[in-house]
């Protein structure tokens, strides 16, 4: 098990020297985590327009302004360098991952920080919900759906979902504990039969990793910020700079 | 006493008529009602990004494309005609009040439509609590505050706050019952103490009606969809357009 770093400004200075590569759950307990799209002031309207739209996907916890790369939620942080890991979208294609985004700073970027359901998985743990990829170790799952979002100009899409099996009699207290964080996605959208969101098989995630599903479980399927690089991508915008699968922006803020 | 019109389609279509032109707290009990805020493109990202930095001030119910008329919460109805009544802001200057705005569309005009608290009332009314402003048929009290907004590109300014008076012992139950409705502003913003806010008279609200405060009451404040209208004017854009005070919009959505 790798040490677990609770401050969410040395993780972000560690970070940014180079030191620190890893996803970032379990880090920084109590800390929003959000995903990272950058965008070009031309496509910026629509992209927040997109967000607004479709808050159990994209609940939006920071806007910049354009040109900005420091937060309000995390103070002395630059968005550009201080994550674990980057992706370069151009012209829909991923182009190249990076340590860091610097060199590629412009005064017509936009950056948006969206929720992540890591900022919750605290408080399960706090009401002893055990969750599966936690224990194991692995990314948690998620899937492309076949609900489509709300579209936004050239963004359109269907919502991609992360997935957690839950106890049935766990369920209701989940929903109870998730609906306090409305920034990390909230409430979940879909609570057991995959098919019916055209997932044929649980075990063939779109992103992560899978994880077992047993007899006492049913899957439970929360909005992921994912869907924010995927319409991204879909669009075809010049340039869309996101964070890493997994490797998250940790915030200052308990949300 | 007037008729008060339970569907919010009527109620549309007699604003489109010209007969209606009074104000909608009341009407169309449960439905979500709405400040309406158009602005052209050029200001929109900025004008959205101020919405989203100050949700309880400016919670957005339905940002609509450039151009379009038509909100997908109220099926069949048009924003530049539905209105009981307009305003219409040129380079910051209250320019005319108008019955409909048809004849101002530009296919650059953005829509923006922004919570009301006239959506909680009902179920305040509901739990037994009494709206004195709905008693003695006046309009919510308003006032511009000390409160600073957090700024976004032009658009800076005070939060206008509305206050209900609220008995010491309901203040709680309020409080819980506007939980629920966070496009709605959701939870006060200030119990008691208006001086703190920069409030010296509550007598004296900045707009809507003054109403009396009983011994067993304090007042009670909450984020106003005003703002919305206070902070575009003052910016000094070339053109926007609101409706008239106490004027909303009236939804099809149960929110």
């Amino acid at each position: 098990m790798p040490v677990l770093h609770d401050d969410p400004a040395t993780l972000r200075q560690l970070c940014r020297s180079g030191a620190f590569d890893q996803p970032t759950a379990g880090h920084a307990p109590r800390r929003v985590q959000a995903n990272l799209a950058i965008v070009p002031r031309a496509d910026a309207f629509d992209f927040l327009l997109f967000c607004q739209r479709n808050p159990k996907a994209c609940p939006l916890v920071e806007v910049l302004a354009p040109g900005a790369r420091a937060p309000l939620c995390a103070p002395g942080a630059d968005l550009f360098t201080d994550l674990p890991g980057y992706r370069v979208y151009r012209d829909g294609h991923l182009a190249e991952e990076r340590a860091d985004v610097a060199a590629l700073w412009r005064p017509d970027l936009v950056a948006f920080l969206i929720g992540c359901s890591f900022s919750f998985e605290w408080a399960l743990q706090d009401a002893d919900i055990a969750l599966r990829h936690l224990e194991q170790g692995r990314n948690v799952a998620m899937y492309r759906t076949r609900l489509a979002c709300v579209p936004a100009g050239r963004f359109a899409g269907e919502m991609v979902v992360s997935m957690r099996p839950i106890r049935s009699r766990d369920v209701a207290t989940v929903i109870d504990i998730c609906a306090r964080f409305p920034q990390a996605h909230g409430t979940p959208v879909h609570v057991g039969n995959p098919g019916a969101l055209g997932i044929a098989d649980l075990m063939q995630p779109d992103y992560g990793d899978a994880v077992e599903i047993r007899d006492d479980e049913v899957p439970v399927f929360w909005g992921c910020g994912v869907t924010a690089q995927w319409v991204a991508q879909r669009s075809g915008i010049a340039l869309c700079i996101t964070h890493a699968p997994g490797k998250m922006f940790v915030t200052d803020s308990k949300g």
